[in-house]
Order: C-alpha cells, then structure tokens, then sequence
C-alpha cells in the first residue's frame, strides 16, 4: 500500500469515528435521552457535523485524493477513491452558510410540522417548506445536475438516479398497481383483518421480534432492538447495529413487520465488510438497495404464505389465546389485506407505490417551478383522488403526513420504490438460484437467503450503482417486471 | 464581554461537544453496547480523546489563554480562565507519546486484571501494573510536584492535594476508626443481617430505586436510572445525567445504597450551573467534593434511623412480605452492620477509611520507590491483617480486589475519604442550619438538603478548591472531627 493511500485510510477513519459518535448521538437521541437534553444534544450533533463537514472539505485532502487519483491503485482502493472523490466534490459545491442554513430552518421546520400536523394545519408548516424548497434549490444548483434540478437532490439519496429514468417507472407501476388493486379487492374477504382483533401483549410481542430476527439471522452479539416512536436501524460499523421498533397492543402486525423490515436493513448493516469500515467499499451502496434489503424481508419473506406455516406456531406459543381463532390462510388474508387508504406508512405492498409516484411527482414539479409549495394541499388531494380513489378530510392525512421534508429531505422518497423493484428482483433471483424457497421459508431456514445476499449484495459495499450490482447479482438491473409478477403470483391475478 | 473572551467560549464549546460524544460513548459501553463492537469503539473513542487532547494543547488557544490572563475580566470570566490554564498547563507538559502509550498499556492491563483476578493470579497482572506504574511515574515528573511525585497525581483527580497534608488526617482517622470499630462490635446484635434474608423481586427494588431517587430530588426528565456491572454516573451536562445501579435478588441492600449513592452524585451533576456548562464552572469542584455528595446521601441520609422511618412504608408496598419481619430498628441494625472486612466496596462506614489508608500509603510508597508493585501482595496482606485484624485467602480478595490501577488510576483512591469528611461537614453545616433534619429524613422531606447544597455545593462549580468549597459552605474546612462525631452518635459510642 503506497504512503498516499495509508494517509487517506487514516484520514477516512478519522471520519468515521467522527460519524459513528454522530450515529451515536443521533440514536440515542431517539431511543435513551431524556428530554431536556434536547438543546444540549443539538449542539453537540451540530459541533460534530461540522467537524466532519471542515475534514471532508480540507483543502490538503482534496489535493490527496487528486494524488491518488493519478497513482497506480488496486481495484478496491481505486473504487475507494473515486467515491470519496464523489462525495466531497457534492460537500465542496455546497458552501457552508447554505448548510448552516438549511440546519437551522429544518430544526424550525421539524417542530413546526409537528404543531401543524397535530393541528392539522398546512399554514403553520407550508412558509417553513417554502424555505426548505428553496435553500435545497440552491443547493441543487450549487451542485449542478445534467437533466433538471431535482435530479442533483435524487443523487443524494442514490446515486445517478434521474427523474428522467424514474418517470417511466412510475408510469408503467401506476395503471397496473391501479388494475392489481381493484382486482384483488374484488377477490378478497371483507373482514380479514378481523382475526387479529384483541389485546397482543407488548412482551410477548417483543419475545417474538427477537426470535424471528435471530431466525432471520441478525446477530445480537453485534446489534440491538430497542423502541422509538418511529422505528429506524442505526449503528455505525458491522459490530454495532441498532433496530427499533414499536409494539402496538391492538396490532400485531405494527411490531411485527416493522421489526422484519428494520431487521432487513440491520442484515445488510451487518453484513457490510468489516475490512473496508469507514471507507466507501464499507458502506451501503445507497437508499434503493438499502431499501431492497428491508422490503424484501418484509414482504417477500415476511408477506409471503410460507413464512405464515413458520409463523403460527411462535404466535400460538406467545399469543395461545389469539392464535386459537388462527390458521395460515386467515393470518394470511389477515396480513395482506389490499385497499386504497390515506397514509403511506400504512399502505399493503401493492398500494405503497402509489404513494410514492404521488409523492416523486409533485417533488419534481416543485423543483421544476411548475407548482408552489402552497398548492401542494390540493394537489395532494386531487392526485389522491384520481390515483387511489380516496379523498383525505384534512392536510394531517395528506400533505402533512409524512416526516420527511420537515428535514429537508426532499427527492428521498423514490428510494422507497426502487427498493421494492431492486428487492423482488433479488429475491426472484435469489429463489430461482437457490431453489424451494417457499420450503425453506416455511421451516424458517432463513439462512441460505442471507447467505445469498451476504455474498451478491453485502460483500460489494459501494463498489457499484445500485443498477449494476442488482445486474451483476440477479443478471437484470431495474426494471418493474420482477414486483409486479411477484404481486401477480401471489394475490392469483392473472 | 471581550472578543477574546468570546473565542475563548467557543473554543470550549467545542472542547465540551467533543466530551459530551465521549462520555456518551463511555456510558453507551456500559450499558447499552453490544459486546461485539469494543474494537470498533476503542478506535472511536481514542479518536476523539486525541482531538481533545490537540484542541486542549493547540498552541493558538495557548496565546489566547494568555491574552485573557493580561486582560481585564470579571470574577466568573477570570475563575474560568484560571482554571482552564490549570489543565491545560498539565495537558501541555505530558508528552502526547506518554498519553499514548499510557492509554496502550492500561488497555492491556484491564484486560489483563480481569483474568488475574478471576483465577486469583497475581502474575498476570504484577508486570503490567509496574509499567503502569512506571508511565505514571513519568507522567509525575513531567508534570512536576513541589513535595513528591505522588502529589503530582493526587493533584489530577483532587486539585492541590497533597500527600503530606494527607498523611496526618489518615494518622488521625486510622486509631479512632480501630477503636469504633470495636466497641460498635461489642455492642451490635451478631446477627443483624439476617432480617434481610430471602429473595427480593429485582422489578421491585427497580421500583423503589426510582422512587427514592425521585423523592430526593433526581429529574428523570433530565437523567436516567439504568443497570452496569459497576455502578457508576455518566452524563454531559446538567441536562444529561445518566446513574447506573445493579439488582441483586439476594441483597437489597447492594441496589438501594449503590442508587442512593449515584443519586448523590447525579444531584450534583444537576445541580450544577447549566449557564457556564462547557468551562470550570459549570464543572465539578474535584472528585473530594463530588464524593462528599454522594457519601452524604448513602451514609448521613440514607443509613440514618431516620431514614428507616422513610425507607420501611416503602419496603411494605413493594416487599410486603418480606417486610413483615422488619421494624424500624431491625432495618437500622441489619443496614448498619460495622465489622472488618476483606472487600473496599463491601465495607461499612466505619472500616471503610481504613481500606482507604492501606492503598493510600502503599501508593505513596511506590512513588517514593519505597516498595516495588511486586512486593504489593504480600505488603497487602500484613496491612490488612494489622489494620483491619483479617487476612485475605488469595490475591483476588486482597491487591487484585479494585479495577483502579488496572486503568491507571493511581492517586485516585483517597478522594473517597476525602469524601467521607466533607460529607459529614457539609452534612452537619446543613442540618445546623436548616434545623430538624432527622423529622426531614423521616418525612422523605430531602427538598431543603437539596437546596442547601444545591445554594452552597452545585452552584459553585470549579471557582474555589474543595477545602476553600467547604469552608465557605460549613464554616470550616477539611477535618476529621465532624466524620468521627457522626459515627460516635450515630451508633452510640462516647
């Protein structure tokens, strides 16, 4: 290893330690603070993140990568420092006061959206967006786009995705999730969800995460399950991954499928290369297969009929009350009910898209100037009414929803989708490699599936786009065939 | 308030950021780490504790420290500046490989010390601790010290100690304690423990844990309560204050005193003031005074008669049955136990200084070269049996007992008498002029102690010495009287 690149290994992890304590701070914010520490936490997150903000930008570093860039370097170190080169060229564009800024006025605009969607509210939230729109304008046009602006915001998220390329997608999803929808709702019973009316016990509830994520693999040496009051997986190296999850004693299925999915996620943490910790090759490669990660597992493995024959019995030993009225084809309907609703957290797999189209949409107009922020309460509604057939009462169940943009997230919300499509290509690969995975699924031998990721998804890190190491694992990149034969197969449709 | 000043106060802020990670990081290891990720954690808080280290000796804050020094400032501005000099000064003179290689070799020897006191080895652990010995011995002379080289340390954790100023309150301490110790055994039923026999719902003691702390004051809104293998207090900031305990079913008596105890500490972590947070003020005075909070609550408070009277309406709700068999009395003797004994951390109130007095002049005869560290187990059972009139059976009850040296705490151990004395001076400055303290106690009315030392402790921070503390507070400074007063009456004695 030359000294050049011994020097950025050192620079890098001194990075990540910065990041890990930042990942730190952050989930224990969540999970363990009390809460009049909120002001103090603040700052110490805000010192931190500028720390890492004034390493990542240092000019002497700059001129390091520019070194290595010209040296001889093995592939690993060479896709290393191409993506590091990528992440500060986006850091240095960005000029700090902007980032100040854009700090300051979403820590505004959390609280604010908490006031208005509890209120329900749009004009306590909308003038506080209006300024996130524009200072993440600005930052789009700092740092540059080939095909339009939201793209730059896109690019954040995952890398290289063009609202160009995702348009087509959401075009071919929206009339054949539209006609899955109404089919299945023909089809199916009126009162499935009724067998898990109740009382489910939180501790039993959590015995029950626990197992099936030790089933599914993750490794309690290395992680954790905690609660918040929005389920998330944190952590900061393979040796620390952190899960939550909420119990909701009138619903099973909130822990249940929230643990599964942050599980996914916590896989894939986990099974990152310890070797190349700190370093681009030891990171996710982005949202969308992140996403895949935590989809697949969740609605692949945990929707599916099989796993419902692994699930009973844990439930009859947690539950020996509720599962009395249980068999596999009631949990079955009971967790996979399909039907337009209002809130995208709570949408069955083959309505959550059309959430997200809804969502990419009026993004891209935003950042195209085609729409203002004060239209969005209407707009939501007219495209909820046209794409689901559903009409929300107030801006709480619209426009106010969701938590995102309250942080400045903005172009985030596609990842969700690119993760169902990224997710039931791998899986449909990994299934046609590995045969009987319903089999497999059902005696809950959960492992030749990890391994199968472990090894075409995992191990790679950041080595490629999301496209190219879905190609390379699954011999086909993006594409909506995959998702919307899975759903076909599954539901009978067709 | 002058420019310089201000860049002072950032310049301590982010000093504290990068403190406040640590101890986060510190407390999440504890308690909450999976036990997979110690490697990736040392690397984190190495990195972080080597930018503090640079931002502590930059030379630029150097200049500015002594701009400020040449300036005019007010009373708070120039206690800051002169105690933040202080550390500094230390920080500066101890060269950055001496830290290293400190913080190297006392990685080795924690590890090391476990194992040697689980198989009661000595040899495991005697070299290290003599290289530990020798870094810190360096670390004494680069450091420097008027009297001796053991002054340098004592200095670190308790500020102006000395050990010729120690010597004669130890001399004074180690007769009286003998002769109390014996005339309270000659006295006390032989089997006063006993009312505590039987098995105590830890869910229970976990309650009563967070009651108490609540009646004396602790803020859960701005503190937690959770469990560690050694109890101990974390936080950053008065907003922060995490207090851990441990939960034997066997022995109520271990959670109950370790709670109380943390809590003393955390009600001065609380107490202190939140508006100079980041700079000596808003810091504890020395690990003197912070000891003398906790020991007050544990010992003057919590093991007094009158505190039965608080304590067993308690213990009736959460224990009914097993406190059927006690009465106020039966719960005083069985809590008040004096007898010599093997363990430090097990010991009563009385004999406790007496372990403190053996480690007290065995350090201070290894940094006068007196002794060698593998003379320390043999030494070690003469004093005991000289000093307290027991022998330990092996090393792990007798030199090996105490985590301390492993991570070079040399020095350390008298701050805990130091502890007990102003405890009781303060303890009795407060009831003297509050009036009535025992009714207090057994009314579970902390509210006025609390404040009292909330007035004349807490809000002080680091602007005076802990004697200077004292003596401005009581009336009086470092003393044995008043320590030995309250033994005498307590248990009858004279």
């Amino acid at each position: 290893m030359s000294a050049a690149y011994e020097r950025y290994l050192e620079h890098m992890q001194g990075l990540h330690a910065l990041g890990s304590a930042l990942s730190l701070l952050g989930w224990d914010q969540e999970t363990m603070m009390p809460p009049a520490a909120v002001a103090h936490r603040a700052d110490v997150r805000s010192h931190l993140s500028g720390l890492v903000h004034d390493g990542t930008v240092d000019p002497a570093f700059g001129d390091l990568l520019a070194e290595l860039q010209e040296s001889p370097l093995d592939d690993d170190q060479a896709a290393n420092v191409r993506e590091t080169v990528r992440d500060r060229d986006r850091s240095v564009k960005v000029p700090r006061e902007l980032v100040t800024e854009l700090s300051r006025v979403t820590s505004l605009a959390q609280q604010a959206w908490v006031d208005a969607r509890t209120n329900d509210d749009w004009d306590r939230f909308g003038p506080l967006l209006a300024q996130v729109v524009d200072l993440r304008r600005r930052e789009a046009e700092a740092v540059g786009y080939e095909g339009e602006p939201y793209d730059a915001l896109l690019d954040a998220y995952e890398p290289g995705a063009r609202a160009a390329d995702l348009a087509p997608l959401f075009d071919e999803l929206r009339p054949a999730l539209a006609e899955l929808t109404r089919e299945i709702g023909e089809r199916q019973a009126p009162d499935a969800r009724a067998a898990l009316q109740g009382r489910w016990d939180p501790a039993a509830q959590e015995r029950l995460s626990r197992r099936i994520l030790a089933d599914m693999g993750f490794d309690f040496q290395a992680g954790r399950l905690d609660t918040s009051a929005h389920p998330f997986t944190g952590g900061s190296h393979p040796t620390d991954v952190r899960l939550t999850t909420a119990y909701d004693p009138a619903d099973p299925a909130k822990s249940l499928y929230s643990t599964i999915h942050e599980g996914g996620h916590g896989l894939y943490e986990q099974g990152l290369p310890a070797a190349h910790a700190g370093t681009p090759l030891g990171e996710a490669c982005g949202l969308g297969i992140h996403e895949s990660q935590s989809r697949l597992w969740e609605n692949q493995v945990g929707r599916s009929r099989a796993f419902m024959e692994y699930l009973l019995p844990l439930l009859r030993e947690e539950f020996p009350e509720q599962a009395k009225r249980l068999d596999g084809d009631a949990l079955f309907a009971a967790l996979n009910v399909v039907e337009p609703s209002l809130i995208r957290i709570d949408a069955d797999e083959v309505t959550y898209n059309l959430h997200i189209a809804l969502r990419f949409e009026l993004e891209r107009d935003l950042f195209r100037g085609d729409i203002d922020v004060e239209d969005l309460p209407h707009l939501w509604r007219v495209r909820m009414t046209e794409d689901l057939g559903v009409s929300p009462l107030g801006d709480s169940d619209g426009a106010l929803q969701d938590i995102h943009w309250s942080f400045g997230a903005l172009g985030y919300f596609p990842t969700y989708t690119l993760g169902n499509l990224y997710g039931a290509t791998l899986f449909a690969a990994a299934g046609k490699e590995l045969g009987d995975l319903d089999g497999r699924i059902a005696r809950g031998e959960f492992a030749p599936l990890l391994d199968w990721m472990r090894a075409n998804v995992h191990a790679h890190g950041r080595r490629w786009s999301g496209d190219e190491l879905c190609r390379r694992a699954a011999g086909r990149g993006l594409n909506t065939d995959d998702f919307l034969n899975h759903l076909r197969a599954k539901f009978g449709v067709r």
